[in-house]
C-alpha cells in the first residue's frame, strides 16, 4: 500500500425529505445564492423546498449553469457573489451545478483573472480569503462532487478539472426520492460515471491494499446488481439509495488512498465531449473497455481480480478470464442502453486526429498509472473503440 | 436503507515516518500536551520522534495513561491543561491513550464535575468553549479512536462511553512502522475487536443497505485473511498496514451508516473487564459467538449472508450455513490465541450474577438492535459461553 494522506469535512446528510435540515445547518446570518441548471428544479419543486428551508434568510438565485459548465456562465454569478457580499452558495443540482459552484468560490478567492484556474492550471494553490461556505442538494448520483474538493470546467480551450480543499462542500443533502424524476438516460449515464470512476482507481496494479480493492468491489458488484433495475423502477427508493450512496463514495477520496490511478478514460472522454458534443457517460463507456483490451498486459493481475471478484467468473484459463471481464464491462454499459462504440454516435476514424490534437494541446501525453499512455496509445485505445 | 447523517473531519497521514507531519500539521504557537501510556513509546523511541517534530513548540508530557484509562489519571492531565493553558493534545499510544486524551478535552470544556459526564451520560451535549485540538499518532490498530468521536473511560462506579463532534481528532498519524514492536496478544486482542466493530455494525438484520454490508465484508475478509500472518510476521509492512487500515475504517462511522446497530458484545464486555480485569479483545471474544448463537432467529438473515460471503460456506440448509457461519467466527478467534469461553478464563457459572447486576446497574436492560435484549437474555448469552 503506498502513503497517504486522506481528510473529507463533508456532512453528508442522507434520505427522504432532508431538505428541510438546510434550516438547521446553514447559518441565520448568511447571504446566500442559490445555484441551479435548467428548469427542472423548478418543475419539480425542489428550488421551492430549498427556500422554504432558508426561511428568512437573504438570498439570490442563479439559474442557467448547464452540463459541462461553462466558464462565461460561471462568471455571470461571480458578479453576483461580488456584488451582494454572498457568503454561502447552495448549489441544487447534479455535478455540472455542483462543479460550477465550487469554480464560482475558486474565482472569488483568486486574484487574477479566474481562467488562468483552467488554461494554466494551479487552482490547489488558491488561497482562501473569502468566508464563503458551499453546500449542495444532490439530484443526480453520478460525479461524486457533492464529497470531493474537485470540479470540471469547461472553456474555449477545452474541458479543465481543478482541485482545492476550500471546494469541499460543508453539508450536501442526499434525498434518494429526489432522483425518481430523472430521465432514465441521464441514470445510466450516472452509473456508467460511478463504475468507470470506481475502475480508475481500481484497475490499475496490484499494492495489496486490500480494503481499498474490497470496497471498490462492493461498489462495482452493487451498481451491476442494481443497474438495469434502477433504471426501470425510478421510484424505487432503495435502488435510488443505493446507487446515490455508491456514487458518493466512488468519488470522495475513500477507494483511491495508497494506490495507483489511471484517469485515462476521463481524460480522454473530456476531449470527445468537447469536440463531439457527447455526454459525459457515454465518453467513459467507449474509452474504458478500449482501455482495458489496450492495456491488458499491464493490467494482467488486476483484471484477472476484477473478472473473478466482480464478475464472479471462474476458469483456470486467465486470459479467459481478463478477456471476459472486458467483454462484461462493455455488456454491462451496454445493458444500462449506453452504447460503446466511437461508430454507435456517428464518430468516423479520421475523427480520431482531432482528438489527438486536443490532448496534445492539452499535454495529456503522459496518461495512466505507469504514465506511459502516450499520444500513440491513446490513439490505439481510440481506433480500438470504433 | 435508514435516514443517517455522517461528519468525519479527521485527517489520516498514513505511512511510514509520517510522524515528522507534525511540523506541518501542528500551529507554531500551540501549548501542546504529549499524553500516553506506558514505557513502550520511550523504549522505542517514537516519544523521542514526537518532540523532535514538535521542535521549538511549548511542550508538556504527561505519562501513565492505563489501558482502560481511568478517570482519576485523567484528572491530574486536566489540572496540567487547566495550569498551563494547553491548547493541543497530542496522544501517542493506543486506543486507550486516546480516549482517555478526548475524555481530558471534554472535562475542560464541562462546567460541572467532570465524573458526571461518565456516571450521568450527556457528554453529547457539552459545548466546545476552549480552543483545544487533538491530535494522535497511533501505535495500536484495534479501536477505531484515531478516527471517531468516542471514548471509552473507567471510574469507580464502571465503564463508560462518552461522545462529543469535540472529540473528532485534527489529524491521526497512521504509521504501520510503529506497530512492529507490539506483544502478539496486543495484535491479536486488535483484530478482534476490529473483528467484533465490524459486526456490531452489520450482523443485525438487512436494510438493503449494499455498500455498507459488502465494505463490512471486505474488512471481516481481509481480517480472516491476515490475521494470523500478521500476528506471526511482525515486520511485514503491508499486513499490519492493512490491519491498520482496516481497524480505522472499521469504527469511523463509514459503515455504521444507515443501518441498524447491535453494541452488545461491547456492553456486556465493558462489564467483564470492570469486574475481573479481562482484556477487552478477549471479553468480546467471549460475548459475540454466544450473542449469535442466542439470537440466531432474529439475525436469521444476516447470518447466513454472512457466512456465504464472509467465509465461502456454501450449502442449500440454511441452517448448516448458520451454525457453520458461528463456528468458524469462534474459530478464527481461537486461531489467534484468543480464548472464547469465560471457563477459559477461570470464570464460573455462579459469577455471572455479578455481570447481570452490573448490567442492571448501569441500565444495560434493552441491548441489541431490537432492543429486546434484556438481563434474562444477556444471562443466557454469559452461560451459553461457558
Amino acid at each position: 500500500m503506498f502513503s497517504f494522506n486522506i481528510y473529507n469535512p463533508t456532512r453528508i446528510v442522507f434520505g427522504k425529505d432532508k431538505i428541510s435540515q438546510i434550516d438547521k445547518l446553514i447559518p441565520k446570518d448568511a447571504k446566500v445564492l442559490i445555484t441551479y441548471g435548467g428548469g427542472s428544479v423548478k418543475k419539480y419543486k425542489t428550488l421551492d423546498k430549498v427556500k422554504e428551508a432558508l426561511g428568512d434568510r437573504i438570498h439570490f438565485e442563479f439559474g442557467g449553469i448547464e452540463p459541462n459548465p461553462k466558464y462565461d456562465t460561471l462568471m455571470k454569478a461571480l458578479d453576483i457573489v461580488n456584488k451582494e457580499n454572498i457568503n454561502c452558495l447552495l448549489a441544487v443540482g447534479g455535478g455540472s451545478v455542483i462543479d460550477g459552484t465550487k469554480f464560482i468560490k475558486l474565482a472569488a478567492n483568486y486574484d487574477g483573472e479566474p481562467k488562468e484556474l483552467l488554461t494554466k492550471g494551479g487552482s490547489h494553490k488558491v488561497k482562501e480569503n473569502k468566508n464563503i461556505n458551499i453546500a449542495t442538494v444532490l439530484t443526480l448520483p453520478a460525479t461524486g462532487s457533492e464529497m470531493n474538493s474537485g470540479a470540471v470546467v469547461t472553456c474555449d480551450e477545452g474541458k479543465f478539472a481543478v482541485n482545492n480543499p476550500m471546494c469541499f462542500p460543508m453539508f450536501s443533502i442526499l434525498d434518494p426520492t429526489l432522483t425518481y424524476t430523472l430521465p432514465e438516460t441521464q441514470v445510466a449515464n450516472g452509473i456508467v460515471d460511478t463504475f468507470v470512476h470506481v475502475n480508475e482507481q481500481y484497475l490499475t496494479y496490484p499494492v495489496d491494499a486490500r480494503f481499498q480493492d474490497r470496497t471498490s468491489e462492493g461498489i462495482l458488484r452493487t451498481l451491476i446488481e442494481i443497474g438495469q433495475d434502477t433504471i426501470k423502477n425510478p421510484t424505487n427508493y432503495d435502488l435510488r439509495a443505493n446507487l446515490m450512496l455508491c456514487a458518493t463514495m466512488g468519488l470522495n477520496g475513500l477507494i483511491g488512498s495508497g494506490v495507483p490511478q489511471d484517469w485515462t478514460s476521463h481524460m480522454i472522454g473530456h476531449e470527445l465531449t468537447a469536440l463531439f458534443g457527447l455526454d459525459h457517460g457515454k465518453t467513459l463507456a467507449i474509452v474504458m473497455p478500449s482501455l482495458f483490451e489496450v492495456k491488458k498486459d499491464a493490467k494482467r493481475d488486476k483484471l484477472i481480480q476484477y473478472g473473478k471478484r466482480v464478475f464472479d467468473i471462474e476458469s483456470t484459463d486467465d486470459n479467459e478470464i481478463i478477456d471476459l471481464a472486458i467483454s462484461k464491462t462493455r455488456e454491462f454499459f451496454e445493458s444500462l442502453g449506453i452504447k460503446t462504440r466511437l461508430s454507435d454516435y456517428g464518430i468516423k476514424k479520421e475523427q480520431i486526429d482531432l482528438v489527438i490534437e486536443q490532448l496534445k494541446n492539452h499535454n495529456f501525453t503522459s496518461l495512466g498509472e505507469n504514465r506511459d499512455i502516450d499520444l500513440e496509445t491513446s490513439r490505439k485505445i481510440l481506433e480500438n473503440a470504433l
